[in-house]
């Protein structure tokens, strides 16, 4: 163990009740929204949402100045310590200087379990905000508050219809995430679902003031539910923790992080955001190598990784074929699959005398990228070369490129009608193409995976119509990314995240 | 001149008559396409592609198993000899083997510009196809044939409305292209338009058998028309020249070059494609060291700082301000900036305090990058935000991130309906977002650019709008890319191209 990351004083929280009262935060019965508004503002209405949601507990709108009205429906409670029954999860979005009180109220009702959307704590800079923070850690401890936050926006637990976020897909899946950033779990949030990666729970947990992602951490390896775990982290508070936690939780549960604020410029935005002190990146590079957690750099690539962690299982080489595209397209394509760690093996000589059988040999690349552009005139030898090149034994996937000019393949240009427009030949004839891929997926012995890149230009060439279709192919399991680029980089470290633990796995 | 890049035995054409015998091939009043095919094939029905483009010259089909017959509504020749004025351009479709007759007949009849769309040369790797090309060098030679290919798709050249491709939109730019790729030819043709990247000539060359880049370079270095110079290269044939030429043609002409082929695998895939020697990356390296041509390294990137070089011609350097996005995307945003090449400069005073007059402090991050999240409830403190920031004499250009959650904005939703879905919210409010955009770039005092990236999510958010909102800004003058990781990095190479020269012009 030589990784000793930046540890700043903080006051932890003990947390041996995990598995009984903080487990209830996840499945709460019921929920207090504190600084609940009778106008809507336009991000944080948490009753609203809830309600929108569909939570089948009890919500409870605390605000004092709105004492025997009624908040969308509800009735509306001056304090936490009037609600008549124990509170499971309290939401506070009330200003800056009202927390402490609230945090008081929390301690004299007994409701344990915090989440705290209010910003303007240690991330401010000021002595103001770090003070205040102070003073919540102080009173976090006093009364042993479970505290999320602040600066944040707290649970979403899908299989609970549990959320904060106003786009919300209840379908519940293995996925989880912990972000120290509200926007980079939003967009999780919202982009997850649409690429069939269901969540089981998220977590943004802003300036870590209590609980911080070692806390986390540590539920969701023991939760049933999550099988894989992403992480957007900016600074954390005890780094020879989190590297023998999380080198522990990936021999069994992957874990992806992206780790924001590692250039100069990033660093000083990260301190702004939430107070965080980054780290050296050395640090961070020894953390990755004795870890063996997945290293990502975007939101995208966040998602592109999840998206093949959750539907990749069993596919642990780096061995893949590339088919489509055209000359100049295998090229660039053998060069992108190189860079990102994926060998393009030789095929065997069987394959290649089969390959070489049904295409024709002018203007094709009977090779590893296997260039079809000018056969592309039948569907038949666009399939069949897939087909061949699942089946090479040097072979572990295929990564097919489906590209705007497919859709001039004979069989898919209606016959009857020579001069048919592009959308006319797309909308009649999409299916000719993708119901033999599917097929070929689902019924190929071989139990490789097909994997799927839609050519960036696509999604102008069918506007609307594409996300359609690629919806349609991650329904059938067939994951679907936006370029080669992305496909590659994220089946590299996927492949890599294996290599890692086939190598420190081993019997020594 | 330290650069020796590899050199093979070529049969070079002498070409001092460019500016009169082969110009008439880039604006030609006659076009023979010498294969002219009854049945439509899918890809390369050159004489249907001429017609639907509107070619304004006479188009003369050649096929002499169809004499007599009419082709497309056009009277077939049986050879090139039999029409009947001169010939300004030959495209030639036939079969492999009865290249070298065809060859033969356009020396008989005096037409010696040449394009040939039939591929199985040297690219097929075999004795057949290097022994044809040979022939095929042999005969141009004697008989001054300026030969296009083979297994390429040659010319396009909008203001002639000449082209091989079925897409094409007859609108003329300053931007040419050469491609060792039909296939990076056609994308480039295909997209360009849609980000009103205008083109003037784009040259598909294929296997370069005759002609080869650095004579289409000497070509387009004295072309009125063109301002930018793209190239997709796999191999060359003369290093040491195109070194030189690239070095000269730059100071006044950007030279954008992909290099394919930079990896094993995609060396072995180039010299399938195009039967091109890659020659080694480190002589690469030198060559974009000594002639400061942008080096690009995909598709997409290609697009990306063409449209840079096209909209942003005024803006030589590397600071930029960051808006919109979130806190952590200010971080994520810092670091993708950072990574590129692109400064993001601490504002002055003066600046600060005029952003921090109005964007309310909790939740905001009133730093560059400025996170406005949580207060983009309000439309007038985007706008002011973006104003200021552009405003400061240490910036030069601004991003503006625009994300789905702008569309939340209390002026974007319409006030009568709280519970506006998506949809209607988007469709009735996009104008109220886009519209002081295009008013502030506009009438900016400053001079400097607006540069907006659309958030990919915004994709499927508004699936088909969210291209035509693209379209409106771009038409606009408002450069707009896919991401800031696309944004940043063709800014990076813009700013780094004009910093070279600024540094090589320099007196010494």
């Amino acid at each position: 163990m030589k990784v000793a990351l930046i540890s700043f004083t903080t006051i932890k929280f003990k947390k041996m009740t995990w598995d009984t009262e903080f487990e209830i935060a996840f499945n709460p019965k019921t929920v207090a929204v504190v600084g609940a508004s009778r106008k809507t503002p336009p991000f944080s209405d948490f009753v609203v949402i809830l309600q929108n949601a569909g939570f089948p507990g009890r919500i409870y709108p605390i605000n004092h100045k709105a004492v025997g009205e009624e908040i969308h429906g509800l009735k509306v409670y001056p304090d936490l310590v009037s609600v008549p029954e124990p509170i499971d999860l309290v939401t506070i979005a009330v200003p800056l200087h009202a927390i402490p009180s609230v945090l008081e109220d929390c301690i004299a009702a007994n409701a344990k379990n915090i989440q705290i959307y209010t910003a303007g704590f240690k991330e401010a800079g000021d002595e103001e905000g770090i003070a205040l923070e102070e003073k919540l850690k102080e009173i976090a401890e006093r009364g042993g508050l479970r505290i999320v936050g602040p600066n944040c926006m707290g649970l979403h637990v899908p299989a609970a219809k549990l959320t904060t976020w106003i786009s919300f897909d209840p379908e519940p899946g293995p996925v989880a995430m912990l972000a120290q950033s509200g926007g980079h779990a939003g967009q999780f949030v919202f982009d997850a679902p649409l690429h069939y990666v269901y969540l089981s729970k998220v977590i943004s947990y802003g300036n870590a003031a209590v609980l911080d992602c070692i806390d986390f951490l540590e539920y969701l390896s023991t939760d049933a539910e999550t099988e894989i775990i992403c992480m957007y982290l900016e600074g954390i508070s005890d780094g020879r923790k989190l590297t023998t936690l999380v080198r522990e939780i990936n021999k069994t549960k992957p874990v992806i992080i992206w780790k924001g604020g590692t250039t100069d410029s990033g660093a000083r935005a990260a301190a702004s955001h939430t107070g965080a002190l980054g780290g050296e990146m050395a640090v961070w590079d020894a953390f990755f190598k004795q870890t063996g957690a997945v290293r990502v750099d975007g939101a995208d690539e966040l998602l592109d990784v999840a998206m093949t962690f959750r539907y990749l299982r069993h596919v642990a080489s780096n061995r893949v074929a590339l088919v489509g595209g055209g000359g100049g397209n295998s090229v660039a394509g053998a060069d992108i699959c190189a860079r990102a760690g994926l060998a393009l093996p030789t095929f065997s000589e069987a394959t290649l005398q089969e390959l070489g059988s049904f295409i024709p040999r002018e203007g094709s690349i009977i090779k590893n990228p296997i260039d079809i552009a000018t056969s592309m005139a039948d569907l038949n030898i666009m399939m069949r070369s897939i087909e061949c090149a699942i089946a090479d034994p040097s072979i572990d996937a295929a990564i097919f490129i489906l590209s705007p000019g497919l859709f001039f393949l004979k069989a898919a240009i209606d016959p009857a009608s020579q001069m048919t427009t592009i959308q006319e030949a797309v909308d009649k004839q999409a299916r000719i193409i993708l119901d033999p891929l599917i097929e070929l997926d689902h019924e190929n012995p071989y139990r490789k995976p097909l994997v799927m890149v839609f050519h960036e230009s696509l999604a102008r060439f069918l506007p609307g119509q594409e996300e359609q279709l690629r919806q349609e192919l991650l329904k059938e399991g067939i994951p679907v990314y936006y370029s080669l680029e992305r496909a590659s980089r994220a089946m590299g470290k996927f492949s890599r995240y294996h290599e890692f633990h086939r190598k420190t796995d081993a019997p020594q």
